[in-house]
């Protein structure tokens, strides 16, 4: 095969997003199917610094059109180098965040215009859009429970964690083929075997 | 008063810019005038971490519009955190590159959109046009022969720099009043009381 499968997993933090991931590259791996595991923002030399600016407490006021354009950095140089190059391969890229975690809470910072933010992620991206997002789906305050040590993001408050879901509930909705929309505090094997399952089917058609 | 004025620097490596930014500091200061002395990219210590990604040779194959979004962020961080309020408090700013560097240098590369990296480029700064920018102008195999250490940027070659001054040249054309292009080659002397000519006129206005 020429072209492989891009399956994004989207939610805010505590969902299980990286657990979820990992057990859907296991299967992968399971069933010999060639795959990457990676994740944004960071997964790369550029996207570690760059993810170092935004997530570093002492990096203090940044200004919010500048955090935008360095997530929509860190895009671009991820999938110029990483994410194409696996899809060119036949592979699966399975990535923990992607568009929608930029528009979902640079959305709910509420500073920008929300239109332009998405117009300048699409143009990072090439506007590449995943053959899957799985969204796991929860009250943000019932999944950061288990959290003690919160960087920047997760230190902002519920009404933003609040407005983060909805917005990734809304764009679930704008496109709803292409998304698989879990509650987030289902099993881990629940959750586990109903991504396998549209997985498989994906990869079968 | 209210607002401050606003000069900007421009050319190719070697023009002489940050020497003239340097007289016409010194001049400011000697005849009581507030002022700020600044540079783009990396006048901040978010822009210093960008910058270091941009120029590292280390960083290798970086995307071409990962390239231009972090010089869009570093801009827009620069512009709110150090421009604005210099501005504000009525200060003459004087700033080492700004938005056509990022347009002469990204165009030069001709792989993207010039007409797209000029619009993240405006939104990343809101649109704000110097109120002068001075551009010192020369061949830049001539103005370049002085360079021995050269950076990602410098070892560019020498079409690549050619090109480079023809977008200068162009953005400068089509608005001229904003401008004043000066020969890079003339004295020191020279190009500083062009300049001052200049700044003084826009002072008592």
């Amino acid at each position: 095969m020429s072209r492989g499968l891009f399956v994004v997993f989207e939610g805010g933090e505590g969902a299980g997003k990286s657990t979820q991931v990992g057990l859907l590259c296991d299967w992968l791996a399971e069933t010999g199917r060639p795959h990457l595991r990676t994740f944004e923002p960071g997964d790369t030399a550029v996207g570690r610094q760059i993810r170092g600016i935004v997530l570093d407490p002492a990096t203090g006021d940044l200004a919010p059109k500048a955090e935008s354009l360095l997530y929509a950095a860190d895009k671009a140089h991820h999938l110029q180098t990483v994410v194409r190059p696996a899809l060119a391969r036949g592979e699966v890229v399975v990535c923990d965040r992607y568009v929608d975690s930029m528009l979902a809470y640079q959305g709910a910072g509420r500073v920008l215009d929300l239109a332009e933010v998405e117009h300048i992620a699409r143009w990072a991206t090439d506007d590449l859009r995943p053959d899957l997002t799985v969204l796991l789906d929860g009250d943000p305050t019932e999944l950061m429970g288990g959290i003690d040590v919160r960087d920047r993001i997760e230190a902002a408050g519920d009404d933003f964690h609040r407005t983060v879901r909805d917005h990734f509930r809304e764009l679930a909705g704008r496109d709803p083929e292409r998304y698989l929309v879990l509650p987030a505090r289902d099993s881990r094997d629940a959750v586990a075997a109903a991504v396998r399952t549209r997985v498989a089917g994906l990869l079968d058609s």
